[in-house]
């Protein structure tokens, strides 16, 4: 099976110096075939030590587990804990920058800062909070204790989520009994119903699983204001995708996971001229060369517009180009076998959080009160390493695309308000009114090995593109598209049909790019997905319809996480329809 | 294979009239012979959706899964899923009796009140709280709030943990980093590092579940506490157990599941005039007959004496004796099969909680506000069931055994100081250092369908008590020991070795028993396992000594549930040498 529609990442795997021993992500699929057929369906269950039970998809065995389970409750107790891990992804993300917020304004954390102060306002406005003439230190104060306290059993809804989703949506919400009041106990309360002889009922079961996507879409929202607040919220930015930005001359280190924290430290230190110089006098002649990986490749492209090297299921191709000198990880998608490609290379793996280690890796604990000299210490050891490279086995491929990202909602409405400053919505309403622009899909999630890499990516969004779709991606969508070449002005001349190319056009010469805005918007991280619906919404209001009413959908057409798992079932609880799906299996749910 | 020793569970197996259609957990359980040794070795793994993947055990085939996990990895996330599934059980166990007790100080639940004053003190004074002079109502509020703030992202060391352990088993979890937080969070955690590419280290992943399994006896611990304040700490009570206590000129309520808040109040109900009267005008002659399955069983015999039908393996033969009128179920450990064998039947299964619902059974939502008129409510329900009953499908075995229960920690002390008042553990210390105790066993656990019905333990304490080892059960350990007779002063006489039986000879003549204690203590239901730290640690702390000092050992040996590897892992957490067996499957670990 073809691998990848990335030229890059084929022309690495087909050319690769790391000896015919190597293994990627794609031989271990093959070793793994065939893969079980009930597993795959669902359909068995290890939730108690009498198991494993299997149903027999066919009716010719059991139709029911030993304790009389059947097919669908088995599902359903599945479906409902891959919600429930997804929901703890993003809720271990988020309570960690709330924490880190709250050394900050302890006074403990001195090497990061509020540097947006106008969205840590509209954050608090929009929760119920009062900043007329505060200090802002005040506000942040009462801002992140009403974070802090979503983790816990609160006893009412959770603010994040009562406060950014429309009427019409909360109203489902309450009479479906999916209202959640703690983030952290409703993912046990998951755990707790798919036990042994809990919960039973599977449409009960998976209202359960729909509370708490609820919840993971409260984390997500949490962790993408509290990140901009703490980094600065995205704006349009230009920069590169794709292996061609590493650099044969130059320390590559790439920065590779979820989380901003480390690696926007990271990314801050590797401008100081004392670290550039200690690369050069290394001898890389180009300094210092940081790249994002995944996500965190994601949030550092945003933020500061460092180039994105690969996704992640192509993580173990970046260091098979032979000039990774170090891989900094957080968590999330970090393939274990990375430290195992690392072996036939120079390259230095570097786990950081204590939740996320790896064998074969080396931990360097990343210290938030420390986190200048943490992040200098990493750099480093990337120094260091370079000086182990082995020229024979480099294999840079030549291909990275020019991507323009940054679209935070902030930053579109900022761009629309180019058109029509007093109402800034009214140009997007009106183009899709008058059907210039047909809809608007959003594209999240990630990259699965029973694809060829970015094939259903690049396949779908061509089509709905011609069609005059609007297209919002984040997470490895995203960085399918910008690998692509789907994030620049040319791709809306080359892909958009005639109505959204007008659109595009209009507001991207009133907002002075000198041609059409690119016609898939970088709205940031696989976390950030709520920053799509939060432009829904706004649309939603204005016209004071429901989200369900507005022709918005999602597709996360190359899913592998829990955690697209939770996002896409709390994009069903948001009235879109939505779809997930990958090799041989295909969910397309909506209400 | 011989499905129970059990003798009344194998006459209504051998002669019940449920007719030959009728399936039960043996069937089923041979229906899904044989099961995935893949599955039962842990070895595959389906935490995202490019699995599953499965570990060729006989390294034949793949040795790592899509992402390069090993087979140690993917053990690791599995075992530390179920501790996260457990704890989680334990979570909303104690989560639910604490929002009743809110419920209670806000007068918004007036069928409940604070039974056991002496215990709120003593859990508040262990707990730092100051009582001296304080009204009732106040140190129960600060009690509760500080049970409360343990869900959550508390930032200090669970207070309850904190206070109840010993100091060389904190010292041991703080050098190991495993000091858990928050209940709640702990879970999430544990559900975040286990998910696609987080934690792949499996020292590491085992670590975060040691420390999960911390904030399971926390959970535990709070559960206990909380319901014997609400609803009084245990003392001696004499009952009976096993099948032949249904009576058929009665309406049999079964009261089956974990938590006293709904079965307490039926207990109560239970003995009304009006209500009995109706039993009688129904046709009952003999009234109203409450009995107990499973811990919800344990906790009202501990209480109330409420005779204990049967234990979880057994809960669907409870329904073939043909006399059961109504099943009523809380969660946990609850077979969904019961409403398909009790199509067979007149029984009604009744559901009462929102988070465990079941196909074919009639869910009566128990609210704690009305609490009484709800319990009311579905005992009528048994009473017109009764009217439904089928003379030709009677068949009630002879089977019951005296069943002395009802040992709190607090009620073993006081059996202690009726021989030395001045100093109640000196008679246990001094018989343990002169070996006429060997040592003390904590039965603790499930029946699997694994092994005959109780073998396990019977063999194993039979054994046990030959060598003056003392026997301490909870769950369905404890279950298993009334059911065959081991609580009685006539076990003692049987079973023990001499030195045992001169110990417990002149405790339970001291405690006026007119005979010795049990072999056997019942300390309650398998939430009620810290009863059995507190009198170890009541007995270390005394000699100065760390729980793994002492002679103690713990063992599931029929284990079933998730909750029974949590509470198996804080076992040896706690320092006591922990068995979980089961057919072709068994542990041993200590440290």
């Amino acid at each position: 099976m073809k691998r990848s529609t990335d030229k890059a990442v084929t022309h690495v795997l087909n050319n690769h110096k790391g000896g015919k021993q190597l293994q990627t992500v794609w031989d271990r699929y093959e070793a793994q075939q065939p893969q079980c057929g009930f597993g795959e369906l669902g359909v068995c269950c290890r939730h108690c030590m009498q198991g494993p039970c299997r149903i027999d998809p066919f009716g010719e065995g059991p139709d029911r587990g030993i304790c009389g389970a059947t097919a669908d409750t088995i599902v359903a107790r599945g479906l409902a804990r891959a919600i429930a891990g997804g929901t703890a992804s993003h809720s271990g993300h988020a309570l960690h920058v709330a924490h880190v917020f709250k050394k900050i304004l302890a006074g403990k954390a001195p090497d990061y800062a509020i540097q947006d102060e106008v969205k840590l306002k509209a954050v608090a406005v929009r929760s119920g909070i009062d900043v007329e003439g505060r200090p802002v230190i005040d506000v942040a104060r009462e801002l992140l204790d009403k974070a802090l306290s979503e983790f816990g059993d609160k006893g009412e809804p959770l603010t994040w989520a009562a406060s950014t989703l429309p009427l019409g949506r909360i109203k489902v919400c309450s009479e479906l009994g999916i209202v959640p009041t703690s983030i952290d106990g409703t993912i046990a309360e998951v755990m707790h119903r798919t036990t042994y002889g809990v919960d039973a009922d599977p449409i009960n079961i998976l209202l359960g699983a729909l509370k708490c996507a609820v919840a993971d879409y409260t984390a997500c929202h949490i962790a993408t204001d509290l990140s901009d607040i703490l980094f600065g919220t995205p704006q349009p930015v230009v920069s590169k995708a794709n292996l061609g930005v590493l650099r044969e001359e130059a320390v590559n280190i790439a920065l590779h996971g979820h989380n901003p924290l480390l690696s926007d430290i990271i990314a801050q230190v590797a401008s100081e001229p004392k670290l550039i110089a200690e690369a050069k006098i290394a001898g890389a002649t180009e300094g210092l060369n940081v790249v994002g990986i995944c996500c965190t490749g994601n949030e550092v492209l945003m933020r500061h517009g460092i180039p994105l090297a690969t996704s992640s299921i192509s993580q173990e191709v970046a260091i098979m180009t032979g000039v990774l000198d170090a891989m900094v990880v957080d968590y999330q998608c970090i393939m274990p076998a990375i430290a195992t490609v690392a072996e036939c290379f120079h390259t230095k793996v570097i786990t950081t959080m204590a939740i996320a280690k790896m064998p074969g890796a080396e931990h360097m604990a990343f210290n938030e009160e420390n986190a200048v000299e943490c992040a200098r210490a990493i750099v480093r050891q990337g120094i260091e390493r370079f000086t182990y490279r082995n020229p024979d086995k480099v294999c840079i491929p030549q291909e990275s695309s020019t991507a323009i990202a940054g679209f935070s909602a902030e930053a579109i409405i900022g761009a629309l308000a180019k058109v029509n400053a007093d109402d800034p919505l009214k140009p997007l309403i009106d183009n899709i009114v008058a059907g210039n622009i047909r809809g608007i899909c959003l594209f999240a999630g990630c990259n699965t090995v029973k694809v060829p890499q970015d094939h259903n990516y690049v396949e779908m969004v061509k089509k709905l593109l011609a069609e005059n779709v609007l297209i919002l991606a984040t997470g490895c969508a995203s960085s399918a598209y910008a690998r692509h070449g789907f994030m620049t002005s040319e791709a809306t001349k080359e892909y958009a049909g005639e109505g959204l190319t007008a659109v595009l056009t209009a507001i991207g010469e009133a907002a002075g790019l000198g041609g059409p805005l690119p016609p898939v918007l970088h709205m940031g991280s696989c976390v950030d997905n709520p920053r799509a619906v939060d432009v829904a919404v706004a649309v939603a209001n204005k016209l004071g319809v429901d989200l369900s009413q507005l022709p918005v959908v999602a597709s996360a057409p190359e899913a592998v996480t829990e955690k697209a798992v939770a996002i896409g079932t709390w994009a069903v609880v948001g009235g879109f329809p939505t779809h997930l799906a990958w090799y041989r299996q295909c969910w397309a749910v909506s209400w």
